[in-house]
Formats: C-alpha cells, sequence, structure tokens
C-alpha cells in the first residue's frame, strides 16, 4: 500500500500519471466506472467480498460483491425515501426494525423521529457494521445511538421468529443474489407481516424499473398477496444501475403513500436533502411504464 | 466491416469472443459502458463526430462526439417531458419551433397534439437528421410529416432572427460543449423570450442536478431574469449522466408546472409511456437539494 504522502506533489495534489478505476458490472452489458484514489479496505468476510474505495465523483463509497451500496455523495437520496416514507406514513413509529442496511445510513435516518424508542439493526456480516464504522463515520453515525440494538444474524430467521412486534420494518438490503436472495420472496413478506404490530407497515428497496422489471412484477405480486396494501415509489439512485430506483411497501392499515402529521411529528422538522412531504406524494406518482408492471 | 452472418453461429446467435464496448467519459471521473453488438454508423461531420452503435441493453444508440444523446430503450422520457410539459402547459400551442433535436424524438412527441398546425426543426448538423431518419426510424419517424418545416442551420441565428412568432419552443440541444454553447446563455434566453408569442412558453434541456450544479445554477438564474416565470423540473434518463435530468421552463404567462385541458385537449388522450397529467405535476416538485439551486 503507497502512503498518501508518497503520493502527492509538492500542492499535496495527486499526480495524473497513474489512473485507477472501478467497475460494476451492472448488468452483463452495462458497467459504470468510478475513477479512484485509492483501496482504503478489501476482505473476503464470510459472506462476501467487501471493499471501500474513495472515488473523486462521489465521495467515499462501500461495495460488496462488486456492487456500489453507498457513496458518501448521494446516499442521502435512498436513505431519506426508504426511512422518512414509512416513517411519516405510519403516525406513531415508536419500534424500528431494519434488516440489513449495516452502513448505518437507514438507521440515522429513522434516529430523526424523536417519537422512536428502539431500533433494532440485523445484520448478517458483522464485517459491514464493522467497516462501515470505521471508514463510513457520516453514514454510520447513528450505530452508537442508544436506542439501537444491533444483532448480527440472519435477518430472515429473526422474522420468522418474530410476532407483532414493530411497527416499522425496513429491508435496507442488497440485490437479490448472494445473501440477500431470501429477502425477496413470498415467504419473507408473509413472515414480516406477521412480525409487524397490528397497524405496521414495510418497505424494502426493489431494484431498478429500467433493468430489473420481472422482479418488480414478481415482488409487487407477492407483497400484494401478503399486505391489504401494497405500493410502489421511486427515487433516483445516480450509482445503482440504471440511475433510477424503486421501493415497494406493504402496509396492515395505513395508505403509505400519504404522510400524517400526528402531534409533535411534521416532515416539515425533518432535516432532509431530499425528503419533503411534497416529495412524499410526488414519489408515488407511477409513469405508465412503471405502472403497468404491477397490473396483476 | 464484418456481414452479419458471419458474426452469427448456427443458432444466429453471436458468440462471447470477441467483446465490443461504447465507453462515454461521462465526467473526468465517470464513464458509462455499453455492450455492444456492432457500430451501424460512424463519421466526422462538419460539426461533430456522429455515430450510430446497437447496444444490448439500451438498443439502437445515436453518439455525437462521444455523448450518449438518444437510446431506442429509453427515450421515451426525456422526449415526452422536453415535448409534453410545456405543450400541455400552453393552453392552445399551434406554432412550434423545435432548436436541435435531429433525432426526430422531440417532433414526434408534439406532432401527438392535434392542434398543432407547424413544427419548425432548426438543426445546425444535416448530418443528423440524415443518420437519424436512415437508422432511427422508431425516433425519427415525424420528421416525414406535412407540418415539419426542417431549417439546416444555427439555432442561435435563426432565434435572433424572428419575432414573437412561435406559442412554444424547445431547445433540445447537446451538452454545452462543441456546437450548442452559445444555447446556453442570457443572450439566447432573451432572444427566445422575442422570438415567441404574447403568451409563449420555452424550455431547455438543463444537465444533471447532481454533476452539473453550477450549470443549473446559472441557467435558471439567466432563464429567471429573461422570463417572468422560470422553473425547473425533473426526469430520470438511464444514460445521461447522473441518471437523473433537468429541464428548465421560461414562461410569459402561463405556469409551466400545471397541465392545461382546452377544448378537445387533454393529457389522457396522449399515448405516452412517461407523461400522465400527474407525472407532469410531480416532476415540479423539487427535493432541497435542487431547490436551493435555485435560490437568488
Amino acid at each position: 500500500m503507497l502512503l498518501p504522502g508518497l503520493l502527492s506533489g509538492t500542492k499535496g495534489v495527486l499526480s495524473d500519471l497513474m489512473e485507477l478505476w472501478f467497475t460494476e458490472n451492472q448488468t452483463n452489458d452495462l458497467k459504470l466506472s468510478c475513477r479512484i484514489t485509492r483501496t482504503l479496505h478489501r476482505e473476503k468476510t464470510e459472506f462476501q467480498d467487501l471493499a471501500v474505495v474513495d472515488t473523486v465523483e462521489y465521495g467515499r463509497m462501500l461495495v460488496l460483491d462488486g456492487a456500489i451500496q453507498t457513496t458518501v455523495k448521494d446516499e442521502f437520496v435512498y436513505h431519506e425515501m426508504i426511512a422518512h416514507v414509512p416513517m411519516l406514513a405510519h403516525p406513531a413509529p415508536e419500534k424500528v426494525l431494519v434488516i440489513g442496511g449495516g452502513d448505518g445510513g437507514t438507521v440515522r435516518e429513522i434516529l430523526k423521529h424523536p417519537g422512536v424508542r428502539e431500533v433494532t439493526l440485523v445484520e448478517i456480516d458483522r464485517r459491514v457494521i464493522e467497516v462501515s464504522r470505521d471508514l463510513l463515520p457520516e453514514t454510520s453515525c447513528g450505530l452508537g445511538d442508544p436506542r439501537v440494538n444491533i444483532r448480527i444474524e440472519d435477518g430472515i430467521k429473526y422474522v420468522k421468529e418474530t410476532r407483532r412486534a414493530y411497527d416499522v420494518i425496513i429491508v435496507d438490503s442488497s440485490d437479490p443474489i448472494g445473501p440477500a436472495v431470501g429477502l425477496f420472496s413470498y415467504d419473507f413478506y408473509k413472515a414480516v407481516f406477521e412480525a409487524l404490530a397490528d397497524d405496521g407497515m414495510f418497505v424494502a428497496q426493489t431494484e431498478s424499473p429500467f433493468l430489473n422489471q420481472n422482479l418488480i412484477r414478481q415482488v409487487y405480486a407477492d407483497i400484494s398477496k401478503a399486505f391489504p396494501v401494497a405500493k410502489l415509489y421511486l427515487a433516483p439512485v445516480p450509482t445503482y444501475p440504471g440511475g433510477l430506483w424503486s421501493f415497494t411497501a406493504g402496509s396492515k392499515v395505513y395508505d403509505p403513500a400519504e404522510p400524517r402529521d400526528v402531534g409533535e411529528k411534521r416532515p416539515e422538522d425533518l432535516e432532509t436533502r431530499y425528503y419533503t412531504r411534497e416529495v412524499h406524494r410526488a414519489a408515488f406518482v407511477l409513469p405508465p411504464f412503471v405502472a403497468e408492471l404491477l397490473r396483476p
């Protein structure tokens, strides 16, 4: 490994003599490449290939099995939208479960809600949490909060053993290959239903409406079968394949598309860079090419 | 050039032995690569490097000076949103001017409005039109319509010589380098104002809110100075840098964010895959990180 000092010229600027690039194979036929200044960490964990690199365009980046998980520059969109939509559509979420999400970004957003009493984070890979706490402090900063209970175990097993315990469950998983594959199944959604309180709500990240249409179709059909209310919403994530991302919500009672003001809890009190009350509603307005994926 | 027959095995499927990729340098530090099956056309025109390639992920693609302009698979979002927003926010557009847009996609969408009497397309590079008509029939299909008047000349010069002539003007340009640079200036927006009828409206593509923030800030300030009403809206375009794209509208009278039903003209009558009445309104709902770019 080169020492930072050896990489700099007299003005502390890296030379152009050496080009370093990280390339994600987004599909068989599509690649995104980011210029990096260095690799900060790389290991094979029990579950996956884990890396942290410093990119020039998007800042520090967490990569699992070659797929970009989160970057300092664009993570706010994904984490705000996966967290605040269910947290504000539910009138009073106190107990929240996050499956996956070991980088801590979703937990950080959940903790912005003063009514939250307990956040359980169930991450299968201890090293994702440890490396994120070490190298991604802006993202993982909430993981030491006393309201956060971290469990290193299989999220599917944890959910199957849980009954009527959570107001909101968020599935912040990697792609449906490797350790996350079981999180995209009807059996899992049924178990999530059982793990939720009687008026509970859940959201999962459900991939790209341009590049993963069959997956979205299947997941939406499965969540619709498991929950009385199912809705899909969209948000842009530049570093994810196709640049536009989908989330699917399943709910027992409340409409996920409608933010609710209850007591002191108002969308306007959140410090956010993407989410607002109006953005919440607009995210559920689906263009016809997406809406038609959801027709039975 | 290889003959298609020589590329196929017994089942007509290309072998994996040869990998062909087209790579766009989206910024100095970011690249998007698309697997291609072949290059259909490549030339140096009077103005730019022009190519058409067949990509596996996004279908046939037009490339100018190395930058992706349009692909068969995702062009509907860009063309519907640059055309139908002003066409429906204006109550009765009859005369429409398109600057750039030689691939014909914007003209194709404009012609879906039965009230349109005349569309003038001013494209500086004759070869973009000729090659698009030859190789991108789905996109260029409207260019032969009797209502369409094609002029091969400099759009800036044409606009400066025009007075109070158009109901809607659409600037469907390439990036602000090369031939399009003059289309991103206060002087040009002033000339567009003069070329519009007394209740006219104009829209320009204005790059990525993630990657071109200084440009968006400057363009919005300039359009706000030239027009009484200025508004920015967003739409996802997977093959453009950052995946989310911005459009800025300048208007003399009407609110660009509000589709208008006048007589038989209703958003619901349009055949579209991205645009709807609700999508129109939602596109103007800006997340805080974009809204703050527009503050004076």
